[in-house]
């Protein structure tokens, strides 16, 4: 009995995170369907990131997890240098516009999948860059807390991109 | 010992979110410190909203958790009227920035005193806007979620506000 509860409790706690990450997705996703190409390609505020720029920012940091959480490989490695080590203004070549769009669909795609075969016990281990000295101490910084970080993450770029429109 | 476990999952959860509610406050609070009242009263981005909008309206949603979670009376009532139901050049009257500092502060405050006093488990009941029905059948959308999901909105602006540097 006791059990269940534990197994029902966490259940829950992975609903919340992944429900308000899939609500952010969503609200990205709702915008980036009323954007035109030219309009992404923007700058999103006078000498600030271009809408390009922050969507693969946050393909790369999405696609991060994927290794960070334990669950395989990086779909797009390349994107690292181009759009979290560099800036936008760097010249290093981008990928088009229309490729992004698909990658961004193929990263929450392929982490919906993951994570529906994830275990709610599984959730609670630590990251993979964290040491086990630290996870010891804090365990809090589990799997988790990532997803529900990375959510922060894309609501505060979401919040920047909304000025393309 | 399941009771155990029960608790400390339910503690661990708590932290995760409050110390990314934490996080969200600090660096906000960071960058409040390091702007002038003139910067704050700037525009975010052209024809968008002020700095001092957006910290009203931050302040008058953090407070409209107090009465949300069940844990008091908001603390200025009058600022929903100002930043959440009218927009920025609405001609209402907007309290002096300096006074706005001194609530942001006192709201978050105010919060974190209130949470401390929480039991774990008060976090897992209904929030005080959803329906017994509607509860029965999300339990997820309890006091946490609550608390998470402003934690989303407070980073989303925070990426406009950025802007203002």
């Amino acid at each position: 009995m006791e059990t269940t509860t534990v197994q029902s409790d966490r259940e829950l706690f992975i609903k919340i995170v992944i429900s308000n990450w899939e609500l952010q997705n969503k609200r990205l996703n709702g915008l980036l369907d009323k954007l035109s190409d030219e309009q992404v390609a923007a700058e999103v505020s006078p000498n600030r990131n271009s809408g390009v720029y922050l969507l693969g920012h946050l393909i790369a940091v999405s696609d991060g997890m994927i290794p960070l959480l334990g669950l395989g490989e990086k779909l797009y490695p390349e994107l690292e240098n181009i759009f979290i080590k560099n800036a936008d203004k760097s010249g290093l070549e981008k990928p088009a516009l229309e490729e992004l769009r698909q990658y961004w669909n193929h990263v929450n795609n392929r982490l919906t999948s993951y994570f529906s075969e994830m275990q709610p016990e599984d959730w609670f281990t630590a990251h993979t860059a964290i040491s086990a000295e630290d996870f010891a101490r804090e365990p809090h910084r589990n799997k988790l807390n990532i997803l529900l970080n990375r959510t922060n993450h894309e609501a505060y770029h979401l919040g920047q991109l909304i000025f393309l429109k």
